[in-house]
């Protein structure tokens, strides 16, 4: 454990405002674009209890493509290694919403993390809870203990009316019999899950079952502590860290070197197992939709911890 | 440290015998088809310098596309971060021999471990050396440490007689700027790399430095032990994570979940940072170009020693 | 005018029947791959007045993809060349229910004959008419003369049940701001449009104008004889001999030589300018979508008339 | 015919004239970047033995991709459909010199007309011929009815010495065994080939045997008379409507609606069947590579002829 953490995250704070203006915020999704963009937040949790923040980290945020890393993790607890059977586990080399790969690959998604992959994951959770969305928040509040958490319904609304190119997946992957639930009504699921909100410390605390074996710490002592296995936590471990942040994988390992997801909202969460995790937040976005001084932050925390040297 | 490590080979040995006649030699080059498809061996290297090896690893095999690790570490080493003007860092999403992304990408390759990308990184090198074979020869038999490692001159003119399509990808990254040397000349020296052959014990001594924060043992003393800085170490293992097994990366991070350069002589080199190296040898191939029992003597040995779980 | 059309066209007849069994019956969609496969009719209305048939050349047939030519001729009257900002009039060189173009090339599909194409023509026509599915059905009937021609409605549901390839091109088409009308609403339009049905004798008559410089002679006398402009009918017939028959439309050319529109119910429709025109029918096809027999049919009729020599 | 042929060959020179700017000079090729821009030449060759020019019509100019026409033709003469097991007679819906599609159609190109179908027509002549340039250069003298027709040294250098993009698709192409001879040797035919010289009227004049069913009138009396079979002459006619002018094929055809060659030397010639042929010459491009006042002069000639509604 770094002796000074608290000291580097006020370091890598204020070097990270230098960045400000850099990137721009999401505006694909009308209310998405309206978030203020100078803002920073970075929390850290720590498999011994501690945790640490600064700036902005308390502060709500639209965790958008972060959610896939949770639908994916429970669709893999309810069905399995059949999973693999309606989706790929490779990296895509191409933009998170293109729908090339569907047509050469029989619609099959490359991954669970691009769109398609993860409308194929919201469609098999779907298919197991009557209500999806309220199912997926249970879980959610469990692993962040808030039982406050909420998505935002305005920007639910305003991204399902403008999911034009995600309906076009769904119906596509349907024509391939690789969907098997309404579009619209997955549609309706898939846009209220993006729209949930965390902070960057209620982001560090639901994912630090995968810095932990699988272990979900808030749960200590109650019988089902063990939230995944650790067989599965490392492949989730893996699967972020070849496809967790769209077409920018190769480039988040190789400066980085950490499974991580990313989302359009300006988040990431980074997993280093057996010592934590990394939610840092900023809404600029760089042209590959990673979030500019986010990015930027993670790949400090790593030169100046070390953190990447242990794993790779 | 796994207690019983040679006892755990041996099982794996054993195991992995039951899967012969799953996959296919590579055939492609006619001099490659004529290996006999029923040999395994495996050797590991620890950095605590202990060495521990079964069934056929000593005897020395095709590296092939193996040693686009070792080029592109000299590359890395030669020209630093420029590099990354000519050549990519992510997955690519397609076949190891795919032209369809340099039309799409202005010729440049989307790592250096596709052919296109390992040709690139053969033209810096040519640039460089005026006798490029024997620099990479004198590299290799210093990391190996044997004088005599030498190349195939058979299989390396029956891979130059029937190079056609990595001529083309030549041509097309010229055709874009992207290739400074004559590709005859280039494809000379890329052939006759290809056909640099090792052991497994061999291939697990000469990746150590891999596993060592990039210190090389063998030079233990020697002024320039550190035959490669930590920070590119980490990094270059991150992109063997990424896009060490061709278009198999994602599936090798989720079953083995190590850095692995894989080559269709049947050889893979897995690192475990900080732990040693392993590599492994059986000539026949799955689908992809990758050693079916290769594949599965790894996954096994991560299962059982656990080595997976440390690193994610 | 050749002597002896009826004696040629009984000789193809004779001839086509040889082929029987060498096509398959299009069974994507359930309802269509009911209709019995050894079936053959050919009508040739001639400008002259004359017509001529054989075979089942009365038996209703689903026209399917043929029905494009008409909403292309439709649209292309209403709105004029700002239609070609929607839509190109290029070869797609792609199958014609690719998707891939249309992420290539920003949602405009590559001509009005493939799907995309004709689902971008139908939005245009929907946005024109309150009921497009009655206005289009009223010019069919005025130009094969015949008030009973309707759709199969059992065809049309089956269509819009299985319509999800259709949908994936809809929505994503929106997506680019290239579709107007719901995609829900204008499928409804688009599968009752394709299973519209006409007889071999009705469809010749039905695309005379086309032969005729764009005038109907079934209104002859009346003030709107002039169907369609003499310059718009030549580029009608240019588009039908470049795009008419999917992805087959070089082959088609270069055996017949002539404007075509194809259908996967088995029906094929040629012009030959100033001469007249020549509806055949059998609903096997080959493995790009194209009737079997209507093709060898038509390339005989030329071959045994040298209409094709007179075009080209 | 129409009347006053001269006077409407001096109105479309006096319009096309207006357009000067509009387009640029092809520079792909140093040598033939050199080229001045502001020049116009049109001829018309007549079945009846009538000949028709303006402006710079006697002037020569590089025909470029305009002897793809030629050296096809020569193609079929030799070899006959077989020729098809190693070239498409389809629209390619993509760039003419794109290697995307030789990946997905296993190395056999869409037609004859790009520049891989080129290549491979090269390459069948340069196995028949030992010294194709030679035997190449005859049959256009012969068909130009000019003993000192010439290829330009000079561009053919130039265009050898960048010729990487065309040598990458002849390798490719070898490496799926659809090309016989070294690529280096069929790139030096190539660029001598592209590299010839006529002028307009000897281009009209050279091309008249695809207006005539075939029949060479230069010859007429001897016993070749019949260059090429009438079948086969109605065929390339086909071709080059639907594959003539690169990826403008589809608009060329609407708006013009006559087979056509198009080069990037800025030459287009046009066959109107059973009337004669146009050829057009102007140096500037528009952004697919065809002459911008070629291709407005032919449209214009369509209009105020007529002959684009005799054809089609």
């Amino acid at each position: 454990m770094p002796r000074h953490l608290p000291a580097l995250l006020d370091q890598i704070h204020t070097e990270a405002q230098a960045l400000f203006g850099q990137g721009r915020v999401a505006d694909y999704i009308p209310a998405l674009g309206e978030v203020p963009p100078r803002q920073f937040g970075m929390a850290v949790a720590l498999c011994n209890g501690e945790t640490h923040a600064v700036g902005d980290a308390h502060t709500p945020f639209s965790l958008q493509s972060i959610t896939k890393l949770f639908t994916f993790v429970l669709a893999l607890k309810l069905v399995g290694d059949e999973l693999w059977q309606r989706v790929g586990r490779e990296p895509s080399g191409a933009a998170f919403n293109s729908i090339v790969q569907l047509e050469t690959e029989n619609g099959i998604p490359r991954n669970p993390f691009i769109n398609a992959g993860a409308l194929v994951i919201t469609d098999i959770l779907t298919t197991r809870y009557a209500h999806l969305d309220y199912a997926l928040l249970g879980a959610l509040r469990r692993l962040a203990d808030d039982p406050e958490l909420h998505w935002n319904a305005r920007i639910a609304k305003s991204e399902r009316d403008t999911a034009h190119r995600n309906m076009a997946m769904a119906y596509f992957m349907k024509s391939h019999g690789n969907f098997h639930n309404p579009p619209e009504l997955v549609l309706d699921n898939y846009c209220r899950q993006c729209a949930t909100e965390m902070s960057c410390s209620q982001l560090a605390q639901a994912t630090m079952f995968l810095a932990n074996k699988g272990r979900d710490q808030s749960l200590r002592g109650e019988p089902d502590e063990q939230f995944l296995s650790a067989d599965d936590t490392r492949r989730v471990n893996a699967l972020l860290l070849t496809c967790g942040a769209y077409d920018a994988a190769g480039d988040f390992a190789y400066r980085i070197g950490l499974p991580v997801k990313t989302g359009v909202g300006g988040g990431i969460v980074a997993i280093v197992p057996g010592v934590g995790t990394v939610a840092v937040w900023a809404p600029e976005l760089d042209a590959k939709g990673n979030s500019v001084l986010g990015a930027f932050a993670l790949e400090r925390l790593v030169q100046l911890t070390g953190w990447g040297h242990n794993t790779l």
